[in-house]
């Protein structure tokens, strides 16, 4: 009985295998770009060779055809075993093909005008030959509200502004930029495709963190022109509309995987330690100790509740989405998805950092040697609470107005 | 979207509907039992006329064929929370209707010697006619070592010793009670089935508790003889074999479903409260205060959790127990079974706790009035932890050992 | 080494050993008024004949001379170990000793035209002849913000409202009721002395709850008619002044000595079973399970954070009161304390409670009995939170606000 | 007010009002130590030019006659919030002082034939001039069972093992190391003097670990001779005696400062970026968020608890070791006292990590970058479990074996 996640779609199997046979090289790997800081382009260029990167894309588009987010999950579970930095930043990327591949769906079956360009996004993706950057956080900004702007001008649209904790900026083709776009009747939001050759993108190279250090997450200033047809707008400036909700939550979930991860891998590395080493004077194994059997047990119910969390909500979220388009969907639904998966993020990202906590505290010691795996998921599993979308300062105010029938705007 | 727990199988569709038409009504009488400390006999007849009290007996003996332990647990989610009390008590009776199915089948399948035996049992307890009392624990003995003795003698058997915590003795017809039967090569256990009209059997009902007041779980003595047939030996005393662990999960798993129960009555009571009620001066909605909202979403998480762990945690056992008959089974899988049981009990028990105090916590006074359901439900879902299998004290060691693949025994 | 909490004035010592003598008869009968919700009234009386109930009055007047906080919430807790109803029903009487002391110290400094009745009330007090309830809270108003109110009419006020949670009501023959004064320039807030026989005062006689169910807190309502005198200005409605910090903080501080006791109460029943009993098998002492010496060692943590904590602020308090009169003091500093005094209220009542938990799943299930102390406990140590100042729902923005340097006026 | 820990004796006054002064240089210096794993060698310089080094060495000897624990905690509180790193390794140094001193009065007392060796350690001690390095931990042994063996020779004693987490090392003049000394009648433990220069000691320089990267606490490998002098048996190996008991309360406690200063560097740079930023779309400070106020809250509640059982704890040593000579004193007292510290140090150690977890999640994401000082208290505080003595694993069984009456050896 194997009780980790398991896939359960067709190109869910496939895209899990995959991983896994890239997974113990990544592994290999992890120390040495966290300990420097470097992205790991070489895990990149495999995962591109596995067609892994375009993974979401339709198989007519020569995609893997993966339209599970639940399956989604397991892969960058599997890769946040390995490297959590790895797993956050090609989820990032995968997800957007997720995204793309919904658009398309969508211009499609509502007749969209603007099709033939998401085709053409779409096709581009699909070659894998790019690396996608979401540029969504800005410094001094809530989720939703980007200041970065877009404003229209002779040659298309001018972008200005500056974004940080800009995950495969590092090596990024392509950045995906959530813009406003200032308007007469109340501003809209958008996003700018903008590639990496355009003038007056900078990429700060600046990425420096407790954790998560290959990543690539640097800030990267705008200052440049994109074209006609490179910004779309998407909706209205901090409005929880239907695309928001819809892309927001399939767009970030399998990160959870990564972090469901590194309390996995936490887990093994003690369960190992305890099972091969004694200590003086009794020389019983290290398992023996009744403590080290609670610290242990602690992480076996934490990772048994986030397992099971998990996969209720990205199969809840795979229904939803398979049952209905965006724009057919209805507004309190997506915020009941929203609230679980809120709930759900809340839940792994605290738990897996509680794990790793235990894991530590099973090492006796040995655990806080840089040396040691455990080290670098301490560091790595705390990002998760930052990640969005929702942070531990708003994820309360969501959740608890969601089920208390208010309107679920978070107060900023 | 009703993220709530439901059922999956076709019968457990018609379980949990007819149960829960007949909750209200449970609902309405639950103060005044929880206050007097009375058995709900008239709980259990309207169940029994609706055929629930025999939901796990097959098809083919009268019952309705209840096979999935999810779906079980998922009407006694329903019981619990309309009376949490009822929901134990009836729990310990129809999931036996479980177990004695599954040893009918077992034996057909092996052709036990016993069969006749256990058909007879089976169409005993599946007239409904009576009510069922398993008796397995004992004042001053670790579960699994009873001390109560089943002694051959030339009637048959003579019965001996003290059971606690025998809910439904207050008016059951029938006890299973959970013997040591001395032998040469080491001790063995059993089942002593003996009719409450044996003389020597005194209920004593002397149930009076902090909370599941209604249950009628009182000690019962045993100083008695039964006939030939009605013990039978089922293992070695204090041996975690098949039978062991097959019977105790299935016994209890669905037990889970009331405290869950409790959490999530105890949600609805101040979600209404907080939509309803307004305070001086700010005569703003109490659902409009942060920390009211922050407490209901500390309840959101925590009934999602459970909710996925129990369901998760529900179908894995179903799925290993019709793939297997219990003396097929893998001891190791049972054991990961039991291990995945244990986890998902610590945790529904503890979290299902903390939303109950959180509740409270968000009533702001309210809810610490004995008018309050949630008065209540404080009491009631404390009762949580204590119960079988593996209390607080034993499931680190337990979940532990397992994990560090070691002997699995708690040291007593 | 004794690491309780010990008076360190001479009164304290007095104060304390005095209550410790009493103490063993309050706990025989601790049980019977809570299962019978009845009034402790021979416990009163004893008080009274050792002179506690005037324990704060200063000696010319013939009490005890009781300054210290500190030494008032030592004694506080030793009847908490006994029965935590009585402790704060006393502690309400007797606090409000203390403010009287210091109202007629404060009104003799600075010349208060209303000497000579706070003078007339602390005589009337000290005689030890009465017992009063403070009548602060209401349903549907937030502390601070009375809506019972005093209004001038030919014979003094006439006071209208309704009051909640007025422990000692039951007996009580003076009621100190906070009352909302309508004024022009803003409405004020007062304090009406108001005799039980008083026509148009009516006790509800229906305090039924949780737990504390022998303190008699009762509601109250007011419609009647009081002299001139009788009501007493002391500040704006709703506002944080000297008045409301002093009062509040020194009326309220010792409760958390009853809470304290409860936990240690708890944590003295499971040793003394720990320590005494044994199980099959094994039969060693409970007390060496490594699971019952963890849970235990929870309770002493707990135990020991909650004494330090507690005496740490008490001590604190006593100072600043000391240094100044009410008047003089600085409002900066009274928010300090307070912000103190709500932090180690909301710890102490927390870890009390988690104490009390903690030896309820020590004790295997026994402590679950109507029976066993822990059971009361359980219950009795849940109110902490709810009492005044400043719940779970408004602590912690309190607090954040003095630390921020905000204002720190709960927005209500 | 100002509510943090402050020195109860002029020495402690002294000792406090340098460290004070020289603790922003410090501050200003941890980053880059960090980073580069550095000894902050300037920083022992400045602490040794301004007579710290010897700060409890009595006067007459030179030092500064710093004699209360509660003093050297609120001097290592200090440092602790300028570079925790510096604090636990100058308190290392430190407090040896204090236990040479303690040497050398018992020595005196009782006529140790010893006296002349200890007064001689003393002097050269109290020169300030050298740096010690206790070296304590091994590899797969427990505290108090050193595998480090010291056995005759013809010219002293050969020293032969491995110690690790030997804080100091990286430029320490004495190690004190911690050796079996085998023995017919039962292994004796004792301490070996062993200098830097000594052929056979080898100081690793592999100190790299998650946090507490400028403590230089390296592996030393000892395989040397050392003078007939030079080796001290103390008591039996691993026996829990009244040398052990004392010496190693008093060489640690004050460690806990440290932790506690951590908890409050951190909430002081939350509540400085709270009170200065703000944030689109309604620009409001961050500080009158309910969240942050809420997380605010929460730091605030366990710096308060912390502080006052530090202080609680240290004082009440103070007073036993003020009152008794080791050889004097009661062992029971003497464990009920270790049990206090190690309550103490469990709750310290694990409220300042969650402390600094909450100021973390304040930060909103700003304190995960590498630039802000959260990003280093968030490593360094970690530490604090695994210091001596009695990690998590331990603690549980030692706390509630000495509250049971039971034995209190942890069980190897």
């Amino acid at each position: 009985m194997d009780l980790a996640l398991h896939p359960v779609t067709e190109a869910g199997v496939r895209f899990t295998k995959l991983i896994e046979d890239l997974a113990p090289a990544f592994a290999a790997r992890a120390a040495q770009h966290d300990r420097d800081g470097t992205f790991p382009s070489e895990n990149f260029a495999e995962l591109r060779a596995a067609g892994l990167l375009s993974a979401c894309v339709p198989e007519r588009f020569g995609g893997m055809g993966l339209e599970s987010l639940h399956d989604l999950t397991v892969g960058i579970n599997r890769l946040g075993r390995a490297d959590a930095a790895t797993a956050i930043a090609s989820q990032m990327h995968i997800a957007a093909g997720w995204q793309f591949a919904r658009a398309w769906r969508n211009a499609m079956a509502v007749g969209d005008p603007r099709l033939a360009e998401i085709e053409a996004l779409l096709s581009w993706y699909a070659t894998g030959g790019i690396v996608l950057c979401v540029a969504g956080t800005e410094p001094g900004a809530a989720h939703g509200f980007p200041l970065t702007t877009a404003e229209r001008c002779p040659d298309g649209w001018r972008v200005h502004g500056r974004k940080c904790f800009a995950t495969n900026s590092t090596i990024a083709d392509l950045f995906v930029v959530y813009v406003r776009i200032p308007a007469g009747g109340g501003d809209r939001i958008g996003l700018a495709f903008v590639t990496r050759e355009t003038p007056g993108v900078e990429v700060q190279h600046n990425w420096d963190a407790l954790g998560m250090r290959a990543s690539g997450s640097n800030d990267v200033t705008f200052d440049c022109v994109v074209g006609e047809p490179m910004v779309m707008e998407v909706g209205s400036w901090g409005a929880l509309d239907r695309f928001w909700l819809t892309y927001y939550t399939a767009g970030n979930i399998a990160l959870l995987g990564a972090f469901l991860g590194c309390a996995e891998a936490a887990r093994d590395v003690v369960v190992e330690m305890a099972r091969t080493r004694r200590r003086a004077p009794g020389m019983r194994l290290v398992a023996e100790r009744p403590a080290v059997q609670n610290a242990v047990a602690g992480i076996e119910i934490a990772l048994a509740a986030c397992r099971a969390m998990l996969a209720r909500t990205c199969l809840v979220a795979d229904e939803l989405f398979a049952e209905r388009l965006t724009d057919d969907s209805d507004l309190g639904e997506l915020h009941q998805l929203m609230q679980l998966f809120v709930c759900t993020k809340q839940f792994v990202n605290r738990q897996a950092i509680d794990a790793v906590d235990l894991a530590l505290t099973a090492s006796g010691g040995a655990g806080y040697l840089a040396a040691s795996p455990l080290s670098r998921l301490y560091r790595d599993v705390r990002a998760g609470p930052f990640m969005q979308p929702y942070s531990p300062l708003e994820a309360g105010e969501y959740i608890g107005k969601v089920a208390l029938g208010l309107d679920p705007v978070v107060d900023h």
